[in-house]
């Protein structure tokens, strides 16, 4: 109790990350049922606060457990905004002021990923940037497959790495490639994918007899926050003629940072680029920007349908202007406002400030947990991510015992349970490559302090010391 | 100027439907481009202003231009606290309201579907839900898809009808299957697919070598809201062993009104359906419910990929809550509290008010027409699309003239481009199956009332009689 009541000392706004119930309680606690007659105001108004009170704060400075967090109020005005004016953005007759903000916005990250030009749109999320990435690819190879299908090409390959996000295996299966299809480059100890497997696994796919058409790198892998080498990965893919696609989702905001935008040197070769501002900028969900190099209409050759209904050819203004057939969407809400809003309110110079705050703070918390008796890093932080052991001190000094190892992988899931329930706070946890579970941290939100780091800490050593 | 003002006297709460300007006159307006430092609160707020001052109103009671308008306070209030939340919808850890919402929501929707239990999930976007549905149908039917991709399988055919949405074009393509192996079923005079030539379209793909595997009914097609007659097409689906999937898009919420649910008879046949709750219950972009009457975990299983780092298989509770893996997405927006709320607000009974308005709207609609003068309906409209032409004086009885389709197609392209500019209303044209462009009114905003009915038509005869 006394911990608990420390979290509001300590400046948190909110009291606490969530406010845990097994889904049984919860439902009763909800009264969810949809019945025939409606409810009154006060009913109405005792649902709402309900719902606010058992969800979890994910704008709380204690809240690490997705690669999203923390709350910027601009970009929660320019996301109101967006819900209460209620458009689509097909075209200019629908959405003139958004058509023209997407366009601004999207140049804006063109320029910054080192393009002259270039063309994109916002998706509904990474993983569907990534898909588009592998069709647009796809496309660009093999046009044909748009009127004709798969049954038309040979074979294809898929190269990512080992570490990559799981939407490239989901695009694969979606898109009719297969999983069987995507080949899985080894990545390096820190978790970047090693550029000589990546020429095995080329020659591995040709020897089989499928044909290699896209690399998707990653800058800033999930759990490690790892960069894959682009420049070497460039030079492959021009060898080969490969598409490059770089899901930057997570990593692409270093881009605003001149003290780390080498992270991502030679994205400028990339033929696509996924980044997700609803990550790091903090724009809340969703606004992951799709980035093509291409100039030559591609997007729009790709995925159009031409309905009659929406993109008439009979307009009185410049139809180019309707950009809602280069989409696999029809209705698609407007993601651009709410980072525009933000970008507007703090610059560039402040979004740049928030991304080198973020990776200042997780250099903080790697160099507290190497301080810590108990603490184990899985590797160093090279981004925005800190993988991490708790040992608790019944296992400290056993590491050669059979059942190390199987007694480690249980601490993590017992320590988030036991804060998940209390509430404190909340971290991911996940094993990787045949280690066993250890936790992640992810340190994007602007209303995260030092403070916070060594309160995690502490908690977790709270919460684990008896297990 | 006196027109405008009468506007207001009508009774809209806000003056105009749009405030029309060139892309370059509102590109000066609106200053949109990104600089490094940031800018004041009141410069913030008058940006705010203009943002909301250029937008297209589609709450607006004369937006008629696509099919979702009108606005509830209910929804919206949904969907503000889904904002603020900004949470994702992967897990009962992450969003254990949402989990539970989703899943009472999505439940009384499968019951009105009228069948005994099943499953599904939101997508963004209605274009999504009938990718989904493909992506299910094929994965059912050929499992090993998923990992071989489309080369270890037949090459496979779409069957869907000629005024279908043009998501499914887009599905196929996306999906590797191709648009060449959609094959467009004919319709009748009233945009319903023909079954019969549904069976000659099947027997035609299998000559040609390709494996049917799902017809796409629709539900309330784009243009004509025609319904497709789901009980033949249910026996011919039955017969030929093929996934029925119904686009119900637009058409699914005639479920809750007693009265017009005979215009989706035999839905509760299919083996899934999309149904936006953004279009005809105005929850607000974006609600569409994709849902299958499977109950094996037949989503789960297509669309799994499994992640470590979100799905946990030693989590202290329920796994088969962590509902995020079902999808193809990753971070996935909350879409269900706009609706539940609403429904909590005014009930099933005012929902299904709603529905009933505005069919009743739309009639009151086409019988006004078919009073006007230089009127004339394309077809009698059976639900809440009304397509008609305004035939200007200098046309009337000319319908033999050798220019009078080339005129007549001209003529709403006119009208348009007056109405948008001058911002009184917004209605939609098209061409259809060689019929030359014609204005479509979708009339389902509750803001809307007879007189703006009868406004609508004036302003079409006030902007179009001297052309």
């Amino acid at each position: 109790m006394l911990l608990r009541l420390s979290g509001i000392c300590l400046g948190c706004t909110l009291e606490w990350v969530c406010d845990w119930h097994d889904p049984e309680q919860l439902e009763e606690l909800l009264d969810l049922e949809l019945r025939d007659s409606g409810e009154s105001h006060d009913q109405l108004l005792s649902r709402v606060r309900d719902v606010a009170k058992y969800s979890v704060k994910t704008n709380h400075p204690r809240f690490f457990n997705q690669l999203f967090s923390g709350l910027d109020y601009h970009a929660l005005a320019g996301r109101l905004l967006s819900e209460t004016l209620n458009t689509s953005q097909f075209t200019y007759e629908m959405a003139p002021v958004f058509v023209l903000m997407e366009h601004v916005v999207l140049t804006k990250l063109i320029s910054m990923v080192g393009w002259p030009s270039g063309d994109g749109l916002f998706c509904p999320g990474g993983s569907m940037s990534n898909m588009v990435a592998m069709n647009v690819a796809r496309y660009h190879a093999f046009p044909q497959v748009k009127q004709q299908g798969l049954w038309a090409l040979p074979r294809l390959a898929v190269f990512t790495s080992q570490e990559c996000h799981y939407s490239v295996m989901k695009a694969a299966a979606f898109l009719g490639i297969g999983t069987d299809n995507v080949f899985h480059v080894k990545t390096d100890q820190s978790g970047s994918m090693d550029p000589q497997d990546l020429e095995v696994k080329i020659m591995l796919a040709r020897s089989q007899g499928a044909v290699p058409f896209i690399v998707s790198a990653t800058s800033g892998t999930t759990i490690r926050g790892a960069f894959d080498p682009l420049e070497t990965i460039a030079d492959i893919c021009e060898k080969h003629c490969l598409w490059m696609h770089v899901d930057a989702a997570l990593g692409g905001s270093v881009l605003f940072s001149k003290k780390h935008k080498h992270l991502v040197k030679g994205i400028e070769r990339a033929n696509s680029v996924t980044w997700n501002q609803h990550k790091m900028l903090t724009t809340g969900l969703q606004c992951s920007a799709f980035l093509v190099r291409d100039t030559a209409n591609l997007l729009q050759k790709c995925h159009c349908a031409s309905a009659t209904y929406l993109f008439q050819k009979d307009k009185f203004y410049d139809m180019s202007l309707d950009t809602g057939d280069k989409t696999i969407q029809c209705s698609r809400k407007v993601d651009c406002l709410k980072l525009w809003l933000m970008w507007k309110a703090v610059g560039t110079k402040g979004l740049a400030e928030r991304v080198e705050r973020a990776l200042s703070l997780t250099r903080f918390l790697a160099e507290a947990i190497k301080k810590r008796e108990g603490f184990q890093l899985l590797s160093e932080p090279t981004f925005v991510n800190t993988c991490f052991w708790y040992i608790p001190p019944s296992l400290r000094g056993k590491e050669n015992s059979d059942d190390y190892q199987d007694r480690l992988s249980k601490v993590a899931p017992a320590i988030k349970e036991k804060m998940v329930k209390e509430g404190t706070m909340m971290v991911g946890y996940q094993p990787l490559n045949g280690q066993v579970n250890f936790f992640r941290m992810i340190v994007v939100s602007p209303q995260t302090s030092q403070r916070d780091m060594d309160f995690c800490l502490d908690e977790i050593e709270r919460l684990g010391k008896d297990l």
